[in-house]
């Protein structure tokens, strides 16, 4: 790719997530990537909040879920709903995920003659490891809405919640992948930062695996192995949501049967196309390799501003075990806010690379 | 400067200003922007409109005077408010003007002790072309906080507003500069886009006029004249304004004298430099030359798009005189939002350029 050249054409894209003042995640991270990619990014934002809920405290408001169909009601009646893409992340509440599904229902339909005129990723954020940071209600709310989906991105622990599959092994990864496909008709799935132990992972590394049915709803499963980084981050999977919306539509784009695809709901892939030779396979490759450089980027420049930390609070005159401890968190949850401005190379052009391989 | 290079040093920018989900104006057009050219911006939005006021219809909500300053103290609460720069535009009401002056305050008495480690650039949104679009209550209740800002852009309605003088001359327009410096200690003053008759405008030109104040209190006035674009748009204010930001900084980094005025109050530069030698002077000539580009582009792109105007409002189903013309406005709106993420070199390295001439 030539420098300053956007990866793909031209791309109007719907992004509903959280917004935070400082810091990245949620729309804040995922408008500037898709931005800096070429897109046309209409950012509709669930939340204001301060800072992100990692650091344990912050102040500001959600978007209510009249509130979130009222901002589409408004670009709707202005002809501000042309879009090809759309993007959703953490939505507060079950109320507000129903919304979004209505309105991904509306924007499927008025592409029904021309069903890979709209294509949504959705990231289904509900929990992590285990832990539900969602009511209860927001489970069955998304799975309700996945028909309507041409990509989802849940985590191990989503994808459970969603599949009902326990997953504990590679065997039952693949059954609730199965699941999703072929219950939930949904087109594509990648879960994203699998951790499970398998003689071909090496110590310290993770996994994304990614699967785009066939048309009698099979799975065609890959995996791509990558390091694991050795800190603690934040808005890592609104990250790869948004790349993955660019990254998508390039390989799709660049296919060698693109002008088919490019006309079909979910732009799927021909039943005769293999898991690592699918466009999803290209794309999450490319998406893991700017996650990886900017990852890296981001845990160096963390440690050399954690060796000033201690300074930091004498200056600020933090005095006592417990308020040091809670202020060296504060700290270390900034100095970890993902370092996107000044690395947009990696986003554009990432040097490393990762490869997809057959399960 | 090299490819992919960001012209300033790590910069932490405070951008308060509205956000419109579709569309560039506002944080919308500010945050990509100085993103862009490496600055983390923490975007604290004083609105979540579905698109801009100058479609005529729009939906959405305001942040109150009390959300923006709990959204200040989540950031403070967190050590958030590490803050280099400041940025502000659209404030709904005197109330919240109030409070964008008392965080501004609160900004600059933290770095009481080396005055040149903040800097605000204050756009005092008000009203345009001999129209106020906000309440009596907010040009007084702006004058109040200018003496804590480092350089305001007022348009030359606002500039008016402020300084008490009519402007009807080139003689009057310094005249409302030296009330702004003088009486209102405002150290930088851009007029922005003067359409006031001159022998050395040339027909179809507009200026801006700027002036950075000496140690007296005198202005040191420059003119930049630059070429009128037909289109109308909308946010082209922001976008000056937050490449205001990046390219001020960029400026006084690279000025000679660069070690003492980074130290100083406002960057003021000493008595000694010429107008056309002001770091401020370097500023707005490269802000001009990559808006110019950009809004070059964005009106090359809207004519296009508005050729197919009338097959759309077929397509959509649009009978009868009124309608059609209400939504040819709609279109209009539309296809006048700035062209930025595609044009992202013309912000990082325009290839035009305008010059400083003294007045």
């Amino acid at each position: 790719m030539a420098t300053g050249e956007p990866p793909v054409p031209e791309t109007r894209v719907l992004a509903i997530a959280s917004h935070v003042v400082s810091g990245h995640v949620g729309n804040k991270i995922a408008v500037f990537a898709m931005q800096s990619l070429g897109c046309d990014v209409a950012a509709l934002n669930t939340v204001q909040f301060s800072n992100h809920t990692g650091y344990r405290q912050w102040k500001g408001t959600r978007t209510s879920a009249d509130e979130i169909w009222a901002l589409y009601e408004g670009l709707k009646q202005s002809y501000l709903d042309n879009f090809d893409m759309m993007l959703s992340g953490y939505v507060p509440g079950a109320a507000s995920v129903q919304v979004v599904g209505h309105i991904a229902e509306e924007l499927r339909e008025r592409t029904a003659s021309a069903p890979g005129d709209f294509f949504w990723v959705l990231d289904p954020v509900m929990g992590d490891n285990g832990k539900l940071y969602v009511a209860d209600d927001v489970a069955p709310a998304y799975k309700k809405l996945l028909r309507f989906a041409d990509v989802i991105l849940p985590n191990q622990f989503e994808a459970e919640l969603l599949s009902g599959v326990k997953i504990n092994s590679m065997e039952t990864l693949e059954e609730a992948i199965q699941v999703l496909h072929e219950h939930f008709q949904v087109p594509h799935v990648v879960i994203t930062s699998v951790s499970l132990s398998h003689p071909d992972h090496p110590a310290g590394s993770l996994s994304v695996i990614g699967s785009s049915r066939t048309s009698t709803g099979r799975a065609r499963t890959f995996k791509i192995v990558f390091p694991a980084i050795d800190c603690y981050f934040s808005g890592t999977g609104d990250m790869f949501g948004a790349l993955m919306v660019v990254r998508m539509r390039e390989a799709v784009t660049n296919a060698p049967d693109a002008a088919e695809l490019l006309q079909r709901r979910a732009w799927l892939s021909d039943d005769s196309v293999a898991a690592i030779d699918l466009p999803l396979a290209r794309a999450a490759e490319k998406v893991l390799a700017s996650m990886n450089e900017v990852l890296t980027k981001t845990c160096e420049g963390m440690k050399v501003e954690m060796q000033r930390a201690e300074a930091t609070l004498d200056r600020r005159g933090v005095v006592g075990d417990e308020a040091r401890k809670t202020a060296l968190h504060l700290l270390k949850s900034g100095a970890a806010e993902l370092r996107l401005p000044r690395n947009v190379q990696s986003l554009r052009s990432p040097s490393v690379s990762f490869r997809a391989v057959k399960m």
